[in-house]
């Protein structure tokens, strides 16, 4: 459904990413024989129509393959060199715009227009190397993609490159590698998104470029030697092992949208400023989690299914301050034991184990609620009448009134955050691009907390004056366990010369919406930013 | 806590009103040793506040009743004689303000200002009998009030008055008395709604002016020949008569706002004509409500605890449109067997049997979920794998992009309202009002369906430029069984001859807040009005 758009012309067409995973065919509502809200926009069923554009591309791609490849046959056969740094101050079309493969370095200022996925993307990897991003999009693996790139080469890697070596005095020093992709907010504690570009593209964000919320260094864990300890009723306490987790309990796997509280707080700080990272659209990510149910492990370190209201299920985690307080956080007891809450202790992501930056070995998963709540690099699980004394559970993750500032906010008078409000954004277009004349295709994601569905989202080209509705994808859900972000689409006709504002907006099965405006959520902490998204484009004279 | 407001010096003050009911004590925010987040007004505990002001109502109630019952002792002994018609004219200073109790007539023009609980509340007896809104407020049962009102007695009652015979053909014509201080949106069906000005003076609305909201003539039930009919597994049917539900199965009593679909639907037609009863903002009420658990009686029929999230609980009221069919709403089945939705097949309300407009012998309650699932006249319940095929499921009470008209409007395409989002109201003062200069005491409700607790409710005087943070009152309520309302009241102060835009809006527990305006959520049903309310006042220069 994503690849049903026009084919723009001056574009080589290469296979197109992977769709979104369509699990379940009972949410019908983009195909020509269901209800369509939209109105507008091509039916067809999705695999018929994407083996069609899969044949159509590599038509394409093959004949401008052929041209060029002639062209490049009168490059020289031999390089200069070139340090990653110089490299790296090449990622504009001003300085011409470089990317390395292996040894190579290539010029692809020519090739940025003509490249099938969107210029865009890739220019994500300007100045850089492209495996990182290859290594998400499988299509890039084909000879022939290698074939296209050879015409633009114009130098060698020097020899000598290496990586700098790690700092020792630094904690942060023993934090893993990451994507160049990720827009880092923060480096130390490492806090970055996903390029917004590359967002929506697929219904499961690659692990390389899930969001990544840290508050401490990574720990590093040696897989043998953890253990999970849980404190169980009567002083007895169980001590769990990584075998032991993954052999004793049931394995469990559940797709689940994560959205940090402080997502969109950009937004928040241009009404006036707020204490926080500075995170875009991109603090939010889904992933198919595998691991044991807590509500299992509870059962079996011998707590009741029932223990009043009151009482709270608290982690710990294996990173902690110079202090050696944790990170820590809790939830309420009857989400922690619900069956249908689907609260796990998970150790896989997408099918792998844990990546270091999102909790290896073992990291809670709080589906539905705020990021803060889903502990990682988890040490201990504890049962409580209060919740978790942490920092992030007193004094932080908490909404106000715009009327409270540093000097009268109290945070006893706020609950903790734990299941989000209704929200959504735009993925594509960027602010400020320049769009060509004709159709425009705008794509998102929408996503509410506490499992409620998102049913639609109203979409505008003219700051909110006219709506209309986009089309959905993802799957259905069982009632009340909507953990996943829907992706969306419309294609509406936009005029040369125009100046566009798009806004979306979502509803959820509770028919929450998302208010109008900032100011008026705005908060000193920047938390709950979910007033409408807008977003300003130009149409190509 | 409702009456920390400073006393008027030119009203008479009677003891005020009841306050709204404090079954726990655990909602501590509204006292001095507990957060307060607004950070504004007085504190003290809400009994001894209460009993200071009692003491001072009396007081200063006596020596007024003492200077003009003096005057009255000069008043003539016999009186002329009116009809209730000629009495109803009276309602408006222009033509004086008249009201009856027993068979006396009495000009209470002169009163009005000096009326204890504000001038608003005695006008809404204005051209007719007093008796009703006593009924509410047993404080004037008081044999002082009676002796207050003689001096301004100036008729009595023709002793020929009798009510209307009904017409026998007017299929409404058994409809039952109703409370003449109800404001009435339609009076066949007869749909109606308290007046704002008491709307938030009681936690619990009186049964007299819960708002009433009837598709259908009112059925007349012998309670003696009552059955409810449960349709159960395999075929077989239980007949349940009023005996056997309230003997067989445990009472349950639960305190819930319903709501109706179309609250504030007024506010929605100014924006773009819609389709419905122009409802203002008391189209919400609460109670408690007693009754079997629906989850009891299913378990009873034979169902079991779950049953797949596709299944549904049906509902078939008595009411019946000239062909038969019946009203019927479903929700489902897993709200339906919870243990924690309390859903109730509810015979009693306010401690009392159900009022004939309310549903009289058995109604269904759904706590947290819209008001129209609530069926009432009960006859029949029935699990189906489909929701109810009932007009009122299907083809009605589902909300819509506010760009899809009744041309385009397609119903399959939108999910049956269950839970409402969050929502609240100014009750007083007034839209129009001219408010006194000084202290201005803002008051109103906030709810949100499926349980979330409203945690704040922002009030803004100028318009949503500024926002103080309102007190709340209401019972802690168990995490996800919120099912009643907070009513909430601001103090602020307010300047001699300018205009206000009082704005308030709600924060719930999952931090779902209001949208700020009513176009963007308009849909052509008008229901889920639930943008910022705003009223205007002046304050007298």
């Amino acid at each position: 459904m994503l690849m049903l758009r026009a084919v723009p012309r001056r574009r080589v067409r290469l296979p197109p990413p992977p769709l979104p995973p369509h699990r379940s065919s009972s949410r019908t509502d983009i195909g020509p024989g269901a209800p369509n809200p939209g109105g507008g926009g091509g039916g067809g069923r999705v695999v018929p129509v994407l083996a069609a554009l899969l044949g159509l591309g590599a038509a394409l791609s093959y004949g401008e393959r052929r041209r060029r490849a002639a062209h490049a046959a009168a490059a020289p056969p031999s390089y200069p060199r070139y340090t990653r740094e110089e490299v790296g101050r090449h990622r504009s079309p001003k300085e011409r715009i470089w990317v390395t493969h292996g040894t190579d370095v290539f010029d692809v200022t020519d090739f940025v227009e003509l490249h099938p996925g969107g210029p865009d993307k890739i220019l994500l990897a300007a100045g850089g190397a492209l495996e990182p991003f290859w290594a998400l999009y499988a299509v890039h693996g084909e000879p022939h993609v290698l074939e296209l790139l050879r015409q633009y080469k114009v130098g060698e890697l020097s020899p000598d490159e290496a990586p700098p070596a790690p700092n020792a005095q630094d904690p942060f020093a023993g934090d893993p590698p990451r994507h160049p992709g990720l827009r880092v907010n923060s480096q130390k504690p490492f806090n970055a998104e996903p390029p917004a570009e590359l967002l929506a593209e697929r219904f499961l964000t690659p692990n390389e470029l899930f969001f990544t919320r840290n508050h401490l260094p990574v720990p590093a864990v040696e897989p043998g030697s953890y253990r999970l300890r849980v404190d169980g009723p009567g002083g007895r306490t169980l001590s769990l092992s990584l075998d032991e987790l993954r052999n004793r309990f049931p394995k469990h796997e559940v797709t689940a949208t994560l959205q940090c509280a402080g997502n969109r707080r950009s937004e928040m700080s241009r009404v006036r400023p707020v204490k926080g990272l500075s995170w875009d659209i991109g603090a939010i990510s889904t992933a198919r989690w595998g691991g044991a149910r807590l509500r299992d492990v509870l059962l079996h370190a011998g707590f009741p299914e029932e223990r009043g209201d009151e009482w709270h299920v608290c982690f710990e985690g294996l990173d902690a301050d110079p202090g050696g307080a944790p990170y820590g956080a809790s939830i309420p007891y009857g989400r922690a034991l619900s069956p249908v809450a689907d609260v796990l202790l998970a150790y896989e992501m997408n099918g792998t184990e844990l990546p270091r930056d999102h909790g290896f070995p073992v990291r809670v998963v709080v589906p539905g609620v705020v990021g803060a709540r889903s502990v990682k690099w988890l040490r201990r699980v504890t049962v409580s009448p209060a919740e978790s004394p942490s920092h992030w559970q007193q004094n932080d993750y908490k909404g106000f009134s715009p009327c409270v500032d540093w000097d009268t906010v109290d945070y006893r008078t706020a609950p903790a955050i734990q299941e989000l409000p209704v929200q959504s954004a735009v993925t594509q277009p960027r602010p400020g691009a320049a769009v060509p004349p004709g159709e425009l295709t705008v794509k998102g994601y929408a996503w509410s907390g506490g499992g409620r569905e998102v049913v639609r989202v109203d979409v505008s080209v003219d700051g909110g004056r006219t709506w209309n509705v986009a089309r959905l994808a993802g799957d259905k859900a069982p009632l009340g366990r909507a953990w996943a972000w829907a992706l969306w689409e419309l294609t509406v006709p936009v005029t040369a010369g125009t100046e566009l504002e798009i806004v979306c907006k979502a509803v959820d099965n509770s028919y929450n919406v998302q208010p109008d405006s900032v100011a008026p959520i705005w908060n000193l902490r920047g938390v709950l930013s979910n007033a409408w998204h807008r977003v300003r484009v130009s149409v190509q004279g």
